[in-house]
């Protein structure tokens, strides 16, 4: 169990994005009806609009959403890395972590970097109206502070899976001298501080940071930054990271969340995860089974009266809403195509997520992804660009 | 009482549209929470796309929507008659009926036109795909009865309010024949047929022709094309056509929705509206309150904390979100935004169209209206362009 002041969940979760102050298409009512617990919202986007003295003249991030849950915010660090080394690079955290935007990013190269990186903080192009920004420890701490979020992140600086050790090492340093920074700024009693650890996917560079971060006083971790080229990789970084970390520690491991990993990261002590994928693949058309993803803007579903899934209990299939219907919706750019299949989709894997928490309850997990993965069908990774 | 396949509902009522198959944002439980009882879809929509075979292999508008109350098909001919008089004219039932959209659409003249009515029936570019398409009285009855409607309108030519009285006389022949040929062509006795009048705002030709379709088998009555250059010369419309058309019959006016049009309407013996106002203002930020209009996009509601307005019932100021919050969803493009507005647009229209229901069952119509209107002011009409 997790204990914030919007309430206790049951760990592990999975945090619904609400990017900018919204999850895209979805009521609050329709997110208690998925079974979502906790939101994670972006400290970038809502310092960029409406601006975090907005939202606490609205009367803070619960109340402006109308969500009286926990919440999450990030802390601004990872959105930065997007517009900096990301967009250089063309990757995420991972690479060929955007399967659902067909090819992987190319590569842009050092002119599209809308940021600059410096000791002190990152100064960076809004992607709204191209001004110039600064996010330093210390004004992410502010701007969460008055967000008022139930648990906000340190500010750090990512690597992507194509940095050296060498620039590794330095981000991560950098992220160590933020980390007291941040705590160092926090004035809230009432609002949990992760730190996070980075470190890429090099061994001697995470369990340094894993274990400098464990030292602080922060009230759980989270695992950032470049998670290599590979799920095996991935697994790598975590198990270097979770032996070093306080036991008590809550853990989150940032913005990964596809069925296969919620398994494989569940096992390997991730207590709290987030993910853009339930509603962006939605919105693509892309639909959860247990078989594997299904993408229904193809043709072949043009007259398919079958729901997306027999037996699913989500709205969408409840209601009987055929795939033929959610096609066509599509095919009409019909806003209700988002809504329907964003529905589906956090049901999907939210109602995974429940199954993974009852595993481990009865100690059952190895035998629910043994059949969990009997069946699903997790995409090929794309071939690099 | 209305009684249709899909149960009674009482009248007058408002129906919802959901153009294309879906209503925009909205599904159908929340149609159900807002107050909806009967849908109206476009047969030119869903006849362009998916197909009416695609509807019928797919169970029908019913199960294909989700939405097993009542729903009205109309004929295409509006739809039709948009691509061309319209278009070319400027304008669609009533100068001046889309403030939403700013200025006043501008006449593009004879070139603009993308459909050639003949006796026989018309042919139109589809707006989709630009390919050529057809549409007859026995087509547009052929699709109807293939999406499987409760009531279906028969296929007619509509005229503009720009339109001079001989053309309006043609158009209004050439209905009365199409409505002939579309009782021969009906099939199905589970499906209610209406008739539509035409005539422009012509006293002489709204009465013939409301003798005519009078006299002529059908369920009952539609009143379409051009309802002049005032609401007073609605009313006069309205007045001429009630009085020629079997009392029995139930009367629907295509179009029409707005909240005073719907009190002065509900007066003339209406039975049935439809129009997609609430929804399309919803998605522009223009908000129902009994004062009248609320643009929610405007500066001044950055920071205010109220709910859109005090004491509604509807979800969005159920749940408490402040109109800073929307005017942010609006500002970032966030799909809830469209969701929240329209749930709130429709709650009131709806509510209001209850409230008229039980003000002609007590007697008290004219107290509703006096008391309505004193608060409430429709936006000035928008001057000629």
């Amino acid at each position: 169990m997790l204990h914030t002041p919007h309430g206790s969940v049951e760990t592990p979760f999975l945090c619904v994005v609400g990017t900018a102050g919204s999850v895209k298409g979805i009521t609050p009512s329709e997110l208690r009806d998925v079974g979502a617990g906790v939101l994670l919202a972006n400290t970038y986007h809502l310092f960029l609009r409406p601006g975090a003295e907005v939202v606490q003249q609205l009367g803070g991030l619960h109340r402006f959403m109308g969500w009286n849950g926990p919440i999450v915010t990030d802390s601004g660090g990872f959105q930065v890395f997007s517009l900096g080394s990301g967009l250089e690079h063309g990757v995420g955290k991972q690479i060929g972590m955007f399967p659902e935007e067909g090819t992987p990013r190319k590569p842009r190269g050092q002119a599209a970097r809308l940021v600059r990186v410096d000791d002190d903080g990152a100064t960076f192009t809004s992607h709204i109206d191209g001004s110039r920004q600064r996010l330093t420890p210390e004004i992410s701490i502010r701007v969460q502070e008055a967000l008022g979020a139930d648990i906000a992140l340190a500010f750090d600086e990512p690597t992507s899976p194509l940095h050296e050790a060498s620039y590794t090492r330095t981000a991560m340093e950098r992220t160590h001298a933020w980390a007291r920074r941040c705590l160092a700024a926090r004035t809230r009693s009432d609002q949990a501080l992760y730190g996070i650890v980075q470190g890429g996917a090099f061994v001697s560079l995470r369990e340094e940071s894993a274990r400098l971060i464990g030292a602080l006083p922060f009230d759980g971790v989270a695992v950032g930054g470049s998670l290599g080229k590979s799920k095996a990789d991935m697994h790598s970084v975590l198990d270097w990271t979770m032996r070093e970390v306080p036991e008590a520690w809550p853990r989150h491991l940032l913005g990964i969340g596809e069925p296969e990993d919620l398994l494989s990261c569940a096992a390997r002590g991730v207590d709290q995860f987030d993910c853009v994928a339930p509603t962006r693949l939605g919105r693509h058309g892309n639909l959860y089974t247990h078989a594997g993803k299904l993408l229904i803007t193809r043709p072949e579903f043009r007259e398919d009266a079958r729901v997306i899934e027999e037996g699913c209990g989500c709205y969408t299939c409840r209601t009987g809403f055929s795939r033929g219907y959610l096609r066509h919706l599509f095919a009409a750019n019909e806003l209700l195509a988002y809504t329907l299949a964003s529905l589906h989709n956090l049901y999907f894997i939210l109602t995974l997520m429940q199954r993974i928490r009852d595993a481990i309850r009865s100690d059952a997990l190895a035998e629910l992804t043994a059949e969990f993965l009997t069946r699903y069908q997790p995409e090929p990774a794309p071939t690099e660009g």
